[in-house]
């Protein structure tokens, strides 16, 4: 059994992270830490763990370090890189939820976040979008586990890029969220009457998503790719759906995309492409694993349409870093998360 | 392997039965069979089942018989007593998600409902609300699955009955449920902008789950029991929620009472009960197979006010229907139905 | 015109306020006062009012009774009671929206609120439930403002009360109520996503509500009237819906107890009586001041069950206050607050 | 007063301006007819009207034409161009709140809609969106309401295209709406359940609205315009969010698109500019005649987004079709329909 910790535990990403690990087959918690919750039962914090007895211990990096085969970081950016040094990282794995590990460039880092403390160690993380980076997840000590907007956005457009399909400067991302991805935090934005019967859009060219989905399209490109990315509150729970814009550069039939997205995507178990002329759905992926992807040519503006569904706290956060442990540990990768989606919930 | 036919298996009650099958380490499906959509696939009927080939047949009853060792029904009343015949129960185990073989006064049935076709077999029909009818289940051919209303509000009210602690014409129960519990079938009382941001009651003091109530609590008291019944209708997808007021026959203090609800389900896994002051919120229980259940004494009135927390498709249809058939075939009753809660969701 | 103040204008009764009375032709808003926003731009808190100019000012009460005909006050229970004293009085006129000028007995108050600092005034207070005590309410300096539960609890009940027809002792209520009632303060509890998808009971048995419904029942039935009331918490922004259960001390028809409905609420313009079979739902009533009332007797248990709606921020709060307004300055009682509710909203 | 008819009166546009024209304070409701319900108290239909007596009755266009001074049809596209002839138009002036009147071009109607029965009498209609058109208006008889997408997404974009600021191949327009959008019709897809808590795409790039919005915006840029338009459906009941973006021909600061807004905008009372930096958002247009408009310069990708955000039945439907009348018969354009939006509703 892998033996797994995890920082943060009482965020919504880190809830969902233990409740993933609870029914592992392969995998057990050993530790789980709060900050806000020192010493205080899991099940007083999260009711729905009501049958089970848990305690919300005191982080102790180097403990749980030596305790753990895997520990997973859900914290506020800039907490983990702090924490993650090669005495850590010659003890266990790292799977960090949070954003320091996920951008390559630090200088991007720094201008969109904050200092980085451990830039030696970023270096070697891997970017843990399963499907893409499968082979490079192989055999690495940490990982930066993919933000929801972006796991899903770049999941949607990289057969575009990779295969130079579209124009680089002509991606636009216009995402819906759920508000679950705002986190527990108690702010008056995030209050029900305030998004309830409402919807927004928010940090307008501006959002932290963005760097993320650059560098990695601009990777599968091989060229710099600068996109318009705009996300949007939905008065949901959970879900993000990424409806992206391109310019063909050539003309370009349905088919001829199909065949593109099929090279990519045909043996992925958790990528669903939907049929010609039906389109991903945020309620289809909910609760699960999986991304569905539609896609559609307009004529009229030489444009492709492609719309990208996953659950942001599923695929979008705990599920994919469970993913990643699998990937890590050898195990099959659909161990523990292989559900079917719950409908309607 | 169980092989399990499921007739009806594209209403929502359905199509969470063909879910918790797909995931039951003990069972397979055989067949699903749906009267709209017959011959299609099932995931064009919900495409959250997007990466599972299924479809629906066309329901042969006898020939499901043979094949199947258990077959699940999920139909509009009066529908199943047509047909399960005793040559039918020779072949296959029946449960009946529907109303045809949950009450035992075929009178009380035919007054409320319409003529039963299979009298003889109703009475040897057994109530499947398991945690109170475990033993008389074992063995069984064919299982009334207990309605959503009712699931929750016997569990809440059992233990006082039974104990002969509240006064028998005093109970009054009201309920509010999701919008799921209504189905799929199109109706524009059902419609978004009708349910949205507003509640109702309905079927006041006349739906059909008042029997059902009364006649089990009846069974538990010893003597008949008559209660007024309200269900709501409440903006979201899943959840029951039972406010149940009694008057007491004596004055008790709520160790009294703990101790009487602890008697009967302290050892049942699925059955929580919550500490003191906390109530039970359908999200601690949603798309999971657990009922909350959380009351107190109100010294003002000398009444116990008791609230239920399930799942209307999980512990309310379908997951207890998978717990009816764990019974029936001897296996952990947990099996295939044991999950935390995800939250939010 | 009326020259108003409102002291609270933020939260969302006062928002509410300040909406209706910049709509009202009679009455016009001479300064509103925030303690948590002095001196912002009351466009910068509530953006529906984008297209007008207002600040909020910091609260000074001498100033506001020198210079308005009539204060409102939409604060915390225990501050309007340090506020209101006999000089103000000689100045203008208060309608507090809180609960320090609701109940007539002090010791009821201080045993469920706190200190009360001015115990004479709240003798001379009148409770402006409108449609029952507009007599009283005439020509008094001081009204209460009904709370939201109380008021539709007590709309729903009175004639049956004042007539009595139901056992005192009998009486439940379970009420329903959107998320807006809990105000603007931010809390865990109130997040969209551990609101949303959920409901779920409060305060059982312990509601602030439920001395005042007690007090003003038993005006109306001459003798003690002890209540169980139960709150609960729904996914919607707007409405309360209150479902009263009472036994009928004799046997009595729907022709019977309508016609006593009838006759205290037939001329009441904004009591709306359903027909026969039909019953009040929170979305025919929203966003205006109507509180619609139906009922049904049960012959089986001999109940009568009233199912009550309001608005709980409008008839519940703001457009009662507007209507007490009406009644204290001699003006036709619906001015300003004469809207047919808006459907889908 | 004005007599003003409606065709169609129990559809949801139908009925919200049911609403309007009675609160308004110089027109009056001579005759509503419903198809569906003819000869059924709208109350019944309604019952947010509970307080009000009126009848569904039969069409009878001639007739209408003959006791009415304006008659607005809401009915599906198709239909109104049946019913309008010169000789109707001679008795009465019609506002159309279907798609017939809308398009001036012919050719482009009957691609995407239908045969047009009336092409003689599109020729004289002109398109309602009032701030606009105001002048083109006045004195004519037959107004084509616009479409609720179409008036969100011109208003935004206008003052870019009319100043020829933006490539008019790059426009790209994504909106978001409420459920109320798709009307009262029965259909699956607008169940509760099956729209709640998810958020999709639809008729992606093939959307009716496109060649309306094409038409107007390359009136303004006088030259073709060809966009992308994509639809979503929210959960939620009321509002239109449309995010915009759209190429700068050259670079331009916040500033010099600010001054170009308010140079079309400043004195528009319906339209709002939103501050630097703070965006519309549905919930404080919701219930209102008004349109907040907000945007910001990319100028890592030299692209303007714009924000719209309006009321998709009030100023998207029956406000404006109020606000058109009132131009039509030399009105105050704010007369009944001047109200500020509440919240949270």
């Amino acid at each position: 059994m892998i033996k797994a910790g995890i920082i943060g535990a009482t965020g919504y990403a880190g809830s969902e992270l233990v409740r993933l690990l609870l029914g592992h087959p392969e995998a057990e918690i050993e530790t789980i830490t709060s900050k806000s919750y020192t010493g205080q039962d899991y099940r007083a914090v999260y009711p729905n763990f009501n049958h089970i007895d848990m305690v919300c211990e005191e982080e102790n990096m180097e403990e749980l370090a030596e305790k753990c085969d895997v520990v997973f970081m859900a914290l506020p950016h800039g907490q983990a890189s702090k924490r993650v040094t090669e005495d850590i990282l010659k003890k266990c794995k790292i799977i960090d939820l949070g954003a320091d590990f996920r951008l390559q460039d630090t200088d991007v880092y720094e201008s969109w976040y904050c200092e980085h403390y451990s830039k030696e160690i970023l270096k070697e993380a891997v970017y843990g979008l399963c499907e893409i980076n499968r082979e490079k997840i192989k055999g690495r000590r940490i990982v930066g586990n993919p933000g929801c907007y972006t796991s899903c956005s770049i999941l949607s457009l990289y057969p575009l890029l990779r295969e130079g399909l579209v124009r680089e400067n002509s991606v636009i991302i216009d995402t819906k969220s759920g508000v679950s991805g705002a986190g527990r935090g108690v702010s008056q934005g995030n209050l029900f009457c305030e998004v309830n019967e409402s919807v927004k859009a928010y940090k307008i060219a501006s959002h932290r998503h963005t760097p993320e989905i650059e560098e990695q399209l601009s990777i599968a490109a091989g060229r710099p790719v600068i996109i318009s990315f705009t996300p949007h509150l939905i008065p949901m729970n959970r879900g993000i759906l990424a409806t992206c814009y391109a310019d063909l550069k050539e003309s370009l039939s349905y088919e001829d995309l199909r065949a593109v997205y099929e090279k990519y995507y045909k043996d992925e178990y958790f990528i669903r492409l939907t049929d010609r002329g039906v389109f991903p759905e945020t309620r289809w992926v909910k609760n699960s694993n999986f991304a569905d992807i539609g896609f559609t040519v307009d004529k009229r503006t030489n444009r492709v349409i492609v719309i990208g569904a996953i659950d942001n706290l599923y695929k979008g956060a705990a599920g994919q870093a469970v993913q990643n442990m699998n990937i890590l540990f050898g195990l099959d990768e659909k161990t523990g998360i292989d559900f079917v989606p719950p409908f309607p919930v």
